[in-house]
Order: C-alpha cells, then sequence, then structure tokens
C-alpha cells in the first residue's frame, strides 16, 4: 500500500465486500501538517463539529455567567446527545433557566439516537418532539445568547442573524478563513454551517485546545473543560465522541459531526486532526479514527484495547452471528 | 472527466460534501461487455441478488407445481419484500401450504423494511418475527423444495444442505464460475452467499432473460414472468427494484441486493447489467442505477421522468427542507 493511503475494509467472510476512503489531517498549534492520509485538503462541511466554536461565544459573551451555566450545561450546548432522558432534562432546565420553552427551539424532531430512550417514548404512544433532536442543546445555547444580548430570538438559526454572525467571526478567526469567503449551506438541524478543508478543521481544533491550555479561564479553556469534564453530555452511551474523551480521561477532544466527519485535539501537545469518510457513512469512522490516532502515537496500547469494537467493528446478521467485520487498512504519510 | 469514471455526488448548497465511487457492467447474452463505469471486475456478493437464482430450483424441480405457487407467492421467493401485510399473508400462506411453520425459518427478525408497516407492529406492542424479515419468501421457498425432495428442512440455510448445493450449482452454471471456485460467506439473513465480480453477475441476468424469452415455459421464463409480474411481491412500496420494473412495464428485471448491489436485466435486448457502490451505501443505488441505464439506452425520457427522485434524490433535513441533493456524475466507457 502507498504511503498516505487510507481504507476501511468491510469484510464479509474472507472477501472485502466494499470499501471506505478515508481522508485525513494531522496540525500542529502552528498550523503545520505533520501527519495525512488521502487527501488532508478535502472540503466538507463541519456539522455538529462545529459546536465548540458555536458555544464559545457563550462564555465570551458572558451568556453563561448571567445564566449560571453549569459545565454539563456547556457540555450540552456542544452536544449531538443521544436523547437520554438525563439530556432532555438537562435541556428542558437550561431552556426555562434562559426564559424559553421548547416551542422556541428551530430544530426538527427524530427520534433518540439512544435506542432504549427511543424504544420508551414509543411503548408510551409520545412522538419524539424537538428536545430530542440531537442538536437542542446548540440551539438552547443560540437562544440564550439571543436573550442575553437582547435580540430577536426568532430565526437565529438564520445566516444573518446577530448569533449566527457572531459565530461566523469566531469560526473564520479560529480556521483562518476570511469570514466572507466561507462557504455555507444549511445543516440538518436547520442552522447554518460552514465548510473546511479538513487542514483547516484540524487547525482550529489544534487553536482551540492551545488556547484552553494557555489560559484555562479563557472562553477555549473553559469549553474544552465542559466537553473532556463531561463526556457523556456531548454524546451519550456508547458514542464515539463521549468514548474517544472518556477513555483517554479527558486528553483527548472530540467532536463528531454528519456525513462522517470527526474532529480531534490532543490536549497536551496541542495537535488537532479531523477524519472523513469520503461517502460520508458512519460506520467507518470509529474504525478510521482509532487506527489513525493509534499510528500518529496518539492512543496508549490499552487505549486502544479498551476502544475495541470502535477500532475493529463486527459485522452481525439478523441472527447475531458474526459475519465480517470492518478494519482501518492507513498508511500515514508525514509533513515531509 | 474521463471515460469509465462514476461518482455519485452528495451535495449540500453549493458544495459536493460527499462522494460514492460507482461500478458498473452492461454484458450481452454473449458475455460481451457492451458498457462499463469503475471497474467491472469488481467482485462483491451477490447478496438479494441471487434470488431469482434461489428460486430457479423451484421451478426446474416440480416444487412450485407440486404445492400450485402462484406467480405472486414465486415472486415473494425471490424478494427483499417490506415485510408489509400482503407480504406477511402471501408468506405465512405458502409456509402453511407446504408444511410448514413460522419456527422453522431459520432468519432472524428485523422490522418491517415499510415504515406505517413497522410503526403499527410498535403501536400494537408486537415485536417483529422472523416472518418480517425481507428473505423470509426465500426461506420459504428453501423449506418447500427440502419438502418437495423429502430432506431434512433443519439447517436449509448451511452450504453443505442439499438446497444450497443445488442453489450453488445454478449459480456455477449461469455465472459460468466453476461451482468449486465460487467463494462462500454468510448472508444477513443466514444464508450462504456468493461472491461474484459485476460483469459474471450482468453475465448471468443477461443468460437467465435469454433463456426466459426463448422459452417462457422454461424455469427462468417462469421466474422472470413473476417478478416482472408481480414487482410488488419482489420488493414492496415505493421501493426501487419494484418501481424499475413497475415503471418499464416488466420489460427491466431488477433485484437489489444489500452492500448497494443492483443485479439487472433489459429483456428486449437480453442485457444483463450490475451496478455497485464501492462503499455499500444504499442511497446512492436509485441515482447510479438510473443514470447508469439512462445513458446506456435503457430508460425512455418518460421512464426517466417517472423514476424523478430515485434519479435525483433531494437531501432534506429535520425541518423537512430541501438542503441538497444526491445525483450520479458518470462517463460511461464503451468495449473497445
Amino acid at each position: 500500500m502507498s504511503s498516505g493511503v487510507g481504507i476501511v475494509e468491510v469484510r464479509r467472510g474472507g472477501l472485502v465486500e466494499s470499501r471506505h476512503r478515508v481522508s485525513a489531517a494531522l496540525i500542529d498549534e502552528q498550523g503545520r501538517l505533520l501527519a495525512h492520509v488521502g487527501d488532508p485538503e478535502l472540503v466538507s462541511f463541519f456539522r455538529s463539529a462545529a459546536k465548540p466554536f458555536q458555544a464559545l461565544p457563550l462564555v465570551a459573551d458572558s451568556v453563561t455567567e448571567a445564566f449560571a451555566f453549569s459545565d454539563a450545561e456547556l457540555a450540552i450546548c456542544c452536544a449531538s446527545h443521544s436523547g437520554e432522558p438525563l439530556h432532555v432534562e438537562t435541556v428542558l432546565g437550561l431552556l426555562r433557566r434562559v426564559g424559553c420553552s421548547e416551542d422556541d427551539l428551530e430544530c426538527g424532531p427524530h427520534p433518540p439516537f439512544h435506542q432504549p430512550s427511543a424504544e420508551a417514548l414509543r411503548r408510551e404512544g409520545r412522538p419524539p418532539t424537538r428536545v430530542h433532536n440531537n442538536c437542542s442543546g446548540k440551539h438552547t445555547g443560540m437562544l440564550a445568547w439571543s436573550r442575553h444580548m437582547g435580540v430577536e430570538t426568532v430565526g437565529y438559526r438564520r445566516a444573518d442573524h446577530p448569533v449566527q454572525l457572531r459565530i461566523r467571526r469566531q469560526i473564520a478567526e479560529l480556521t483562518g478563513t476570511p469570514s466572507d469567503r466561507l462557504q455555507a449551506a444549511v445543516d440538518g438541524c436547520g442552522v447554518v454551517t460552514y465548510a473546511q478543508p479538513l487542514n483547516g478543521m484540524a487547525a482550529a481544533f489544534a487553536r482551540l485546545v492551545g488556547s484552553a491550555e494557555r489560559d484555562a479561564a479563557s472562553p477555549a479553556g473553559r469549553v474544552v473543560r465542559a466537553m473532556t469534564g463531561q463526556p457523556y453530555y456531548v454524546g451519550g452511551s456508547g458514542r464515539l465522541s463521549t468514548r474517544l474523551m472518556q477513555t483517554t480521561g479527558g486528553r483527548l477532544l472530540a467532536k463528531y459531526g454528519a456525513e462522517a466527519v470527526m474532529c480531534l485535539a490532543d490536549r497536551e501537545r496541542r495537535w488537532g486532526a479531523a477524519v472523513k469518510i469520503e461517502d460520508g457513512q458512519k460506520r467507518a469512522v470509529g474504525p478510521a479514527v482509532v487506527e489513525f490516532l493509534a499510528q500518529a502515537g496518539l492512543l496508549s496500547e490499552g487505549e486502544q484495547q479498551a476502544l475495541g469494537e470502535e477500532h475493529v467493528t463486527p459485522v452481525l446478521n439478523t441472527r447475531g452471528e458474526v459475519v465480517g467485520e470492518l478494519r482501518a487498512r492507513l498508511r500515514l504519510a508525514g509533513s515531509g
């Protein structure tokens, strides 16, 4: 296999049945490319991996102070949560505290990612509502910002709303892409989302943890502490971002985005990483991310073992039999 | 774009967010490659696209005659059905007629593909059972063969059971791959499945319709008549295989297989085709298949229009807004 190539193989019995192509970039705080596979300049949308940046203005503009956000509450503003009861309670509590209700959320409903929670709703005959949307915490943060700044809450999801203009400047600053050159589209939850090459995403995550480590009391410091200290609120039971932060005791910051984007940072080294599965399929993200981090020396043997079935994922059939596996074949290229 | 390249682009706003690579082969009855994109020799498993071949012995060995199968019943033996009430009734009726019950099915349960049917089960508090498995008709056919031939039904799904040895010879004959060189694995429903390059899959489908057109009373003729005449029983409401056969008035035979394989045949031209999305993701199959068939001249303008959102598929967010689309960019290469 030539240098810089990355594939996640889907094996059934002795043959590879499907293949996912991987691109990834590892970047230091100065923006230097340390290692990559595939195309480190592949452009994708941040999607939910932008959530830490969407939450920074909450701290910087004293919204978290005004409404006395706990770390768990700030973490859920950075979350793609699983809709477990504790997630839903936390969002509803925060909504009340900022003087809003579920009706003010502009995301659409979807069933909780957490299967037992989705099944509980079904058993009770309750359709999922907006608060179950994995982005409801982020939306609540945007409502809180609007309340605190005294601007109209309706339409907070649109690109021209003050909260989105504020976030756009934040993302421009961290990625180094001028604000007027950030390409926008509409995310799954209705909020504006921005495009970025993988090396830009990784650099933004490196800068985020760099700022956080230099000054724990900075907005970056507060956001990184909330996410890495309360990883359950950033995802949920068994979710990859949550597990990566839990398994490394918060040394890694991790945030997944739809269409198979994972942004990461190592707080000790102040390095950032971004991994994208070309075809957008989620099942390949765990194998690609764990193998990329392992080869880059960012996961110990013990941590790799603890992430076992995220690293090499069994394929089961409807009888519950293991009939294959997903496994990443990566060969990292250096910067040289 | 260079000749022979095939991609399904997933666009969000003005940018391509994800990409699916397409391989496809179009083959005539003599096995000649007429057109292709990507790698026409890409090896994958037949999965459910083997179902017409798995059903041929039912006719050839007089099982359909002995148990008086209707066309709809033979079609459901070739089906990845949606678990709609009519599918479930048809399978249960056939099971009774051959002297078996749902307990004899060796597939695992999964919720019906048809969402209203899945929701109805949930509302009634009934967990899905084996008969709801999309392959339950195929399994019933294998039970019927075993009953008729007087062999043990238990273990009919295993590679060394007489019904599977019979099917293996059938697949070897139609693909031209010697039986002892067919590579096997276990399918999602527990039955043995065989690997084949795309051009081999396409050739087998060309030979199937070739035999059918030469002799309507042949096993191939009976299977092709059942599938193209009763397409609802081969899939279900809104399913791609069903719609392709309905839209063309049965001129095309179509059967989807898991991990994004679609096998097709044009009965008039006696050509076969096989399309595979490299990464196995189902959402790209409609755009790739309809565009491939359109460029190969196998779908009229009217038929392409009737398959509208299969051809260019809108991407919706949780608010129900159209935020992007899937569209195939193919450039067919000729055989020369």
